[in-house]
């Protein structure tokens, strides 16, 4: 049975301007394969409410799971989850649950749960609450789009409450053969690998290093012992 | 007039199942924002030419112009160049002009021209070739899409190549403040400024260091004055 498929959407203009460089998406990649689900698409949009539904409803219809990273904090730009809300056609309003949680954190804290703070307890009807270790204010799950905070930390903290949720597949399993030859010597042979083990994705990544050309070769499968075989294969091949 | 549009296309296996971290959109993304050009959106897609095929259709009928990454080297995971020429019904085989760089190249160096390094020279009909300084195996243009290296040093010697040849709009300018305070505390504010800069995008991007919180807050815009101003303002609510 092929492997559950996922994709992301990361939301904010700061990475579309060049300002930040995302970290969520190398983060969640690697979470994905781990667990044998298969991140296919990824998206990244800016802080616009159409942008964001469109992408909203074209990644859930496509695949079984969608993440998305950005925009549930108290501030005026923050406007994923009215879009969620929107894409679903779902209301949305302060929940009770979630207003709970905020309440008790800034209680604790002495700080005053404000308007703006209250925004963050702003969660669409249907939705499940994502815990939220790290700052309290929650993400939340709508049908099969889980809708996570952008600040790496909380990131990663929800994607730790939500992966044990889910149903995985196989891990993909990759072993790698660094080649100090450039491409082109090494592209026949590579290909003729590729055919015979059609069963295997078998990529190569081409690196330039103190003026010197080689490649990574990637066998990634889900049968260890297929893999195995290649890459005594590929050494055989490449060891003279 | 608004500045033209973008949109960038991130081809490749090793990104999505967390192998590599992408370093071509931060680097692309900066470029585009000195340029004066709005990158509106990106997608990662693997290496599956339905789905490079179907997202290069999508992005080059909704933004002015597309850039993509990877995928064009001479093994045969690198299916790129004919998913371009698929997209744009476009016939390719190796083409006399890439094929002359391609064989002064190895001539100087003392290196074959074998079948592998021969595929670097598959080129779209209509298309016209990017200077590639670094490896010599250019990139192409077809109608609004420019298809480059996705190995960094490549692509940001190929975007080099082609930002010269494109129409810019103003560049997008931009202030930073970083604000000591939780978004929560701040956001009250910082919403009224927007409503009064309704002209410029005023954003708020958390972070959380040492256990603390804190904003950074960017005000982005075209006309200097009116950021400058929208600053003073932000300074004077946050300066108690």
């Amino acid at each position: 049975m092929p492997n559950p498929t996922a994709a992301m959407l990361v939301i904010g203009d700061e990475i579309l301007s060049g300002r930040t460089r995302d970290a969520n998406m190398y983060h969640l990649a690697g979470k994905l394969t781990e667990a044998g689900i298969d991140l296919v698409e990824v998206r990244v949009v800016s802080d616009d409410a159409l942008a964001i539904i469109a992408a909203v409803k074209s990644l859930s219809a496509a695949f079984d799971t969608v993440f998305t990273s950005g925009g549930i904090g108290p501030t005026h730009d923050d406007i994923t989850a009215d879009c969620i809300a929107t894409a679903f056609d779902d209301h949305i309003d302060v929940r009770d649950d979630a207003r709970a949680l905020l309440q008790a954190h800034y209680d604790k804290n002495g700080q005053e749960l404000n308007e703006a703070r209250l925004r963050m307890a702003r969660i669409p009807d249907s939705a499940t609450l994502i815990d939220n270790p790290v700052s309290i204010a929650p993400g939340f799950t709508v049908q099969n789009v889980h809708v996570m905070a952008g600040v790496p930390s909380v990131f990663q903290a929800m994607v730790a409450s939500v992966l044990p949720t889910l149903t995985g597949g196989a891990p993909l399993l990759s072993e790698t053969l660094r080649i100090d030859r450039g491409e082109g010597d090494i592209a026949g042979p590579l290909g003729e690998l590729a055919t015979e083990y059609s069963d295997l994705s078998i990529g190569s990544y081409p690196f330039q290093k103190d003026g010197k050309y080689g490649a990574n070769i990637v066998i990634r499968g889900q049968n260890a012992e297929r893999i195995a075989s290649a890459m005594t294969e590929l050494k055989g091949v490449f060891s003279t």
